[in-house]
């Protein structure tokens, strides 16, 4: 990936917060039938002193973990907000007119070798874990024990989990950082009076933090 | 790509309008480096009896257009919202528990061989087409012409077009299509309660068409 110095995000915790909060991967493969893509929540889990191992699973009727050997190269691809930045949001005559437009978006490529295991302890403690990540945040969290274990059971025997050791990560963050301060506080505010979400403005354009 | 016969979407016009909605793709390839990929807004141009065009633009500095022999294989992607579905949106009792959570998404792949140019004239229409789409929403359209020619002719320069001729594409739009319409409009309910906005909601679950 083409990555300018302005944009590229290397800081482990904020590719991990990143992928916590942006989980659905596009897992990257190549097979005899050339490129091809599925897209899968995963969990990033660190392991001291590396990148980290990269956790979900697959439907068991999805050809993907037959025809991956074990250590095949991957690439996992997680995404977060984009949209198209339109020079009209910049401060009346910014830089005289000097302006184009840009498409902002924030990425986080994992590189790295897949394994499948068809395991059903391990498709419990992957899919419990990806549901209670996701259910912390409501105020009656779903346990993956509320629903009954004569219909639990066999689903676990319809997935494959897999683990995928992370060679490299690096984020591209293209949020305007190259722009000045005060421009990217102007587009920031000019996209709230849009309506566009805080959440989304947040990741679209980067603002130095607080001293 | 894994699809479920409930999830498949074929409809030209459907996935058309999808990328057109979704424009940044995310362009994957195989180089002497491996499995790469760069996100890049592009425009889906239809051609009668193919599955099309799609073309786009990379930085000069983008090392992927001197990479990538003409007619390389590449797959494009396109991604819409995407959102874990918690069990707690659905009626109470419904199935008796026999519920799981999943992860609605849309996504649109793309696969076909690519030709890079590095034409300024090419340039120019692709950049304006693309701007001009974005721009189209707009009160007031910002226009390539709108910037000083002295300063948008050498950032001509530093691009180098690309076209994907389309060989096939296709649509996986994971949307609960497979549970009940009167459970699928709850969820819609429950999002919205939750202030999921209405675009995102109607990409996540997809009810059938009006009479």
């Amino acid at each position: 990936m083409y990555i300018p110095d302005f944009f590229r995000e290397q800081r482990p915790e904020v590719l991990w917060a990143f992928v916590a909060e942006h989980p659905l991967g596009a897992l990257i493969a190549v097979t005899a039938d050339g490129i091809t893509a599925n897209h899968i929540p995963m969990i990033w889990q660190a392991r001291a002193g590396t990148p980290g191992v990269l956790h979900g699973h697959v439907a068991r009727a999805n050809p993907l973990w037959k025809a991956l050997v074990p250590d095949t190269p991957v690439l996992a691809i997680f995404s977060g907000a984009n949209r198209y930045i339109t020079p009209s949001w910049y401060p009346a005559k910014a830089d005289g007119g000097r302006l184009v437009p840009t498409w902002n978006y924030s990425v986080v490529h994992a590189h790295g070798s897949i394994r499948f295991f068809a395991d059903r302890d391990l498709n419990l403690r992957h899919v419990s874990e990806l549901v209670d990540r996701q259910e912390a945040r409501r105020a009656k969290p779903w346990n993956v024990a509320d629903a009954p274990a004569d219909f639990i059971n066999p689903m676990l025997s319809r997935i494959v989990s897999f683990e995928i050791v992370v060679a490299r990560v690096i984020g591209k963050f293209k949020a305007s950082q190259q722009r000045p301060e005060s421009e990217r506080r102007a587009v920031a505010a000019a996209m709230a009076a849009e309506d566009i979400p805080f959440a989304e403005r947040e990741e679209l354009i980067r603002l130095p933090a607080p001293p």
